[in-house]
Formats: C-alpha cells, sequence, structure tokens
C-alpha cells in the first residue's frame, strides 16, 4: 500500500492535474490554494454554457453543494456527465447534506445522475445520506444503539460505495476510505484544521487531483487524505492558532515529504 | 458592565452557536474563520429553498448587503422572517448603505420587514440610513453643522435604534453601541484593520454569535466588539502590515483573554 | 520613465483611488485585499440595478470574467460603457479567455462595446484572443514557426492594443505593457506567484488603482506590474512557500518602496 500512495503522489507532483471545481463561495480561494499548493492546477467556473468546453481541458471535476443553488446544481449535473462520457472521474462533496432537505436531495440526485468516482465528506454527510438511503429502502436503521459514530460512519460508507458502485471517503479524526469492501484508514492531521474553514473541500478539491493522476479511485482518494493529513499535523506543531496554520499548512503541503504521506495509511481489513 | 460581558463571552465559548450568514462574497472566507476562531461555528447558505430548515438549526442570522443582488434580498427578508417567528435573533450589516440606492433601500426594507434584533455598521452606513428616514419623515437634518461624525454617528444611532426598536452597534476608532437609550463605547482595534478587508462584516458575524448565547442585546453587541478590539490589538502590536495582521488577528481571537476584552467596555450615560 | 513611474505610485498613495471590481468569486478577497495594501479603496458589487449610482463614485472600474455568468456579463458591459460615458478608465481581465468559447467570446465583446482602456492578461489569454481576431480578419497566423511564447504574447498584444486603440499588460517571467507602440518591460517577482491564486487578478485591480491616478495608460500599467514585482520579489526571499508567502506579499505591497518599483521598468523600444 505504501508504494501505491507514494506512486501516487508522484503521479500527480509529474502531472500537475487540472481541477475543475464547481464548488462554494466560502471556500473558493482557500481550495484553490491547496490545489497549487498540492502540485495540481484549479479551474474554478459554473456557467452551463462552457461546460462541454471546459470539460474537454479538465482533468478531473470536484463537486461540491456548499451554497447550494437550484441553478448550480443543473450545471453541477451537466458537467458531471460530460465528464463521465468523457471517461474522466468526478468527485463529490456532499456538503451539509442532512442539514436541509434541499442538500440531501441535491447530493442523492448527483449521486444517482452522474455517478461520481468518489463521495468525499465528512461523518455527518455520509450518515445522513445512508440514512435516506435505508429509509428510501424501508430498510431499518440501527438506530441510536450504534456504538459510536465512528462505526456508524463506516458502516454508512460501506452502504454507499456499495449503492452507488463508488469510493466513499470520510474525514474524521482518522479518515477511513472504502470502495465497499476494502478499508483503508488515515492517521494524522491537527485539532486546528476544523477551525479553518474549507479545510474538508480542500481535501476534496485535492482528492480529484489524485482521481486524475491515478487509476485506482480506492489508492487515489486514501493517498489525498494522507497528504492532507501530513500537511495539516506538521503545520499543526508550528501555529499558534488557526490563523497561522492556514498559511503554515500550505507551505507544508507544497513541500510535502512523501513519505511521511504514505506512512499515514493502513489497511483496516 | 465588565461582569456581563465576561458572563456573554463564556456563553458563546461554552455553546459554540451555529451562526448562519448571508453574506457578500468577498468576505465570506475570512467571516466564517472569524467565526470558527471565536468559537462559533459558521453556515453560509442563501437558496430559499432551504431557508425553513436552515433557520431550524440556526443560533443566529446574519444578513449582510455586500455584494447585493435581487434574488439574495428575497432570500434574506425569508430568513429574517423565519428566525424572528422562531424567536431566534437576526444581525443586519447594511453594507454600502449610501453609496448606491439599492442598498439604502434594501437595508431599509430588511429593518423594516425584518425587525433584526441587532443593526452593525460604519458610521457612514449608519449615518446614511439615520439621513433617509428624517429625509422620509419630513425632519430637518443637523446638516454640516454638527461637530464632527463620532457624534453625528451616535445621533444616527440612536434615532435608528428608536425608529427600529433594535440595537445599533457603529464601527469606528471608538465603537458606539446603544439601544436608543444606553450607550456603551468598546475602545481598541489597530489601524492595521481597515487595510484588512472583511473585518467590518467579521465583527457583524461575531454579532451574531454573541446574539444567540447573550438575551441583553446591547451587551451582546458590545461584548462582540471588545472581542473583536481585544484581538485587534494584540495582533496589530505583532503585524508588519496588513497581510501578517489577518492570520495574527485569528490567532488572537481564539486564543481570547477574556478579561482583556471586557476592560474594553463602558457606559457613556 | 523611472521618474513617471515615481509620480504614479506617490498619486495613488495620495489619492486612495476607489476601484470597483465586478470580478470572479476566487480571488475577490484576495484581490480587495491587495487593493488596500496598495494604498486603494475596494467596491465589489454586480447588480445593474446599482451601477448608474456606483460609477459616480468610482474611480476606476476592473473587469474579470474569472467565473463568468451571462448576468455578470450584462451588468459589466453596462458598468464598462457608464464609466467611459463618465470619462472614468477601465481595466479588462480575460481570465481564462482561450480555454473556452464563451470565455473568448465574453472578451472579445466586451473589448468591442466597452472599450477599456487597459487590457490586462497572461500570455496565454492574450495570444489565444490574437488569434480570434487574426482568425475572423482572414489573416493568417504565425502558426507553430513562432521563436517562442514571448515574442508571440508581444506580437499579440501588439496587435490588440493597435485594433482595440488600447494598453495591453502581459503578465509572465516578465511582463511587457504595450500601446501598440511604445513597450514597457517590467522585471521582478517570485516563483512563488503562479503558486498563489489570484495574483494575477490582482495585478489587475492594481491597474485599476493606477489608471485612476494617472492619465498616462502606458505609464499606469507598468507602475502597477511594477509594484506587484517589487513586492512579490521581497514576499518571495522570506516566504517558506506559497502559504507564507501571500500575508508576505500584502505587508510588501503596503511598505512599498517606490524606488525598488521604479527601478524595474525598462523601455524595450
Amino acid at each position: 500500500m505504501k508504494q501505491q500512495i507514494l506512486d501516487a503522489i508522484h503521479a500527480v507532483h509529474a502531472s500537475v492535474p487540472l481541477v475543475h471545481s464547481i464548488t462554494n463561495f466560502v471556500v473558493m480561494q482557500v481550495s484553490a490554494n491547496a490545489l497549487l499548493a498540492a502540485h495540481a492546477s484549479p479551474l474554478m467556473a459554473h456557467a452551463a454554457e462552457e461546460m462541454d468546453d471546459l470539460t474537454n481541458i479538465d482533468s478531473a471535476l470536484v463537486l461540491n453543494i456548499g451554497t447550494l443553488d437550484p441553478a448550480w446544481l443543473d450545471s453541477m449535473e451537466l458537467a458531471g456527465k460530460l465528464m463521465k462520457q468523457k471517461g474522466k472521474p468526478v468527485v463529490l462533496d456532499p456538503v451539509g447534506a442532512g442539514a436541509s432537505g434541499l442538500r440531501t436531495r441535491a447530493a442523492l440526485r448527483l449521486l444517482d445522475m452522474v455517478r461520481p468516482d468518489i463521495l468525499r465528506g465528512n461523518a455527518s454527510e455520509i450518515m445522513a445520506l445512508a440514512a435516506e438511503i435505508r429509509s428510501a429502502d424501508k430498510i431499518s436503521t440501527k438506530g441510536v444503539d450504534s456504538l459510536n459514530s465512528s462505526d456508524e460512519a463506516l458502516d454508512s460508507a460501506r452502504a454507499l460505495a456499495r449503492r452507488f458502485r463508488c469510493v466513499v471517503s470520510v474525514s474524521g479524526e482518522k479518515d477511513v476510505v472504502t470502495d465497499g469492501e476494502n478499508v483503508l484508514v488515515v492517521e494524522g492531521g491537527s485539532p486546528l484544521m476544523p477551525l479553518v474553514t474549507g479545510m474538508g473541500c480542500s481535501a476534496s478539491a485535492v482528492t480529484g487531483a489524485y482521481a486524475a493522476a491515478c487509476e485506482n479511485r480506492l489508492v487515489a482518494a486514501a493517498a489525498a487524505m494522507a497528504v492532507m493529513a501530513s500537511a495539516g499535523e506538521k503545520a499543526g506543531r508550528t501555529a499558534k492558532g488557526p490563523g497561522s496554520f492556514l498559511p503554515a499548512f500550505l507551505d507544508e503541503l507544497y513541500l510535502l515529504d512523501p513519505e511521511d504521506a504514505a506512512a499515514r495509511v493502513r489497511i483496516l481489513k
């Protein structure tokens, strides 16, 4: 596994993939800076009129429903379908799924219509989507007796991965990545990361870069989280607070030690 | 007063309120980071379709007309009314009121239709809104014989507070906060603050967090400005310029000394 | 030339021009911060309803098609025409021209309908626009036998400057600025600049500030690039990576040494 992660990192650094994001307003700047620091190239565009042209040059597409708007959702679906037709990877970040019906439905619609290669969210988003699926399928949920949110998140991730035949990547204190069968765990990061807006969205953007450069989506998703975890942990050691964390994090992402990143990934089963 | 400010700070830190902003594109990232650093939780969303769901989970709502658009204005009015119906606080930042008729009218419409708990702006915005009200009411203005903009701003703030039965919080070299009767003054900050975009908008966002955690809106508004002033003054001591000021400010907001913040507030009359 | 650049810098610092940008979502914050650090004042607004009011107070207008949308394009055209009617300078940054037909057409339409004073882009954008013009005019292109992209960019810049009677400012390892006859070259900057999103867009915003304060558009455009190059080079000397580069760059822009900036500009012919 370690060698596969190293290969993915070298592939991104060598190819500098062009990652097209249709993402939320809050994180556009930090996501673009994270992609640049991670040796990829960002492109942000949402007009339906240019989706055919842009998907011709995109290496990967990242859809993020963070400040959702019905018009943007249409562009996301269009761009996603075009990328899949052109054989290129799509990542979906279902920001806020569970917080509103609009977001939950939008995420499920994009999963259904676009069939993203990788679904990347936090535990509560992944659990909300899995609960919605189980409810629609009239499968009884485990309810409140699940031992902890991490186990519940892994069960939810597995269920979604099988249902939508994608890789699911869940960020948390430990990140878990699964294709429905295999599970990889990534350790690292810093307690300051959740105190900086856009760290999760940047992880999704970087996941797009890795999906572009690495055919094995399970490895790609884990490598992206490993890169974030390595840079985050190093930045957290020197940062005084969340303000100094962000520039330090981007520096560490740029100066990445691939060995340190690769050592963070292990196979759960 | 000092104890009330301290209590408000502790209430925010203990409850981590969820502050929903419908705000301008320029300051979304910095406002979200300021909320996180101030021990609150940011949510940015503007689609009318999810306003009912989101106002169920919001602790406070902050409306900011900085990059105004008619469609967004409709969502602001809708979200504001829902929050008031649900008994939750609303803060309005009338960015650019006076610079265009659209903004002046939009701010007055939101004041009238939503009845925000706190109106938070800079002196020129507050004076422009008060002038518009006086003009509509055919009250003669004081014209150019007012002694200085600070006095004029306080008169304007008092007039708006009485008219719309809200607290008005005006940022400046000294901040003034009034409910129409009582006036609190907050001192501190740094000359670098006006050289960083979004400091005023972040003050409004943080005011939302304090309004969520503190029933007394006058105290809440003053506590938020005190927290900004304390962090700003400390950051200004070490920053080399406006670039290094921002990360230093977010660090100081996170590492806040509540005693230093509380000592900055005094009762004017 | 050096004295003209110094005069332009002093004119901006003395007048603090109000630069109105209709720009892309990714770079709004960094562009506003760059304007503030460069001793100008930012205003971001896109609603057609307030363009007449705002162009009355604007010192310059910067149009940037980075996250283009048909509705925004209409506002750009309206605002641009109003500014020209009011005798005020307009800068156009054709972000992504060549990457999609929508962007190429939008940039050419704005050039044609608004007649900006300064067109400011990177080499690939300028070459794409010139190629489109040559193709429409049935002028045979030089094709693949051009010696290098820098020569090609200068030829393209000259052609566009003559065609649209504007100054064209092209960023690259060396920046070139031309009015179709005279050519100025600006040297400096840092290899970290392309690794931070919004550096080019900030150069366009700062160009707006210089166009407001300096009648000679060739000098204004070169002075803006010189200021960026000086601050970028100094920031690059201390930055650890792209994360620490941005705050250092804004500090250096604020603490600018006008002599260092002015020394970077030379006349090519």
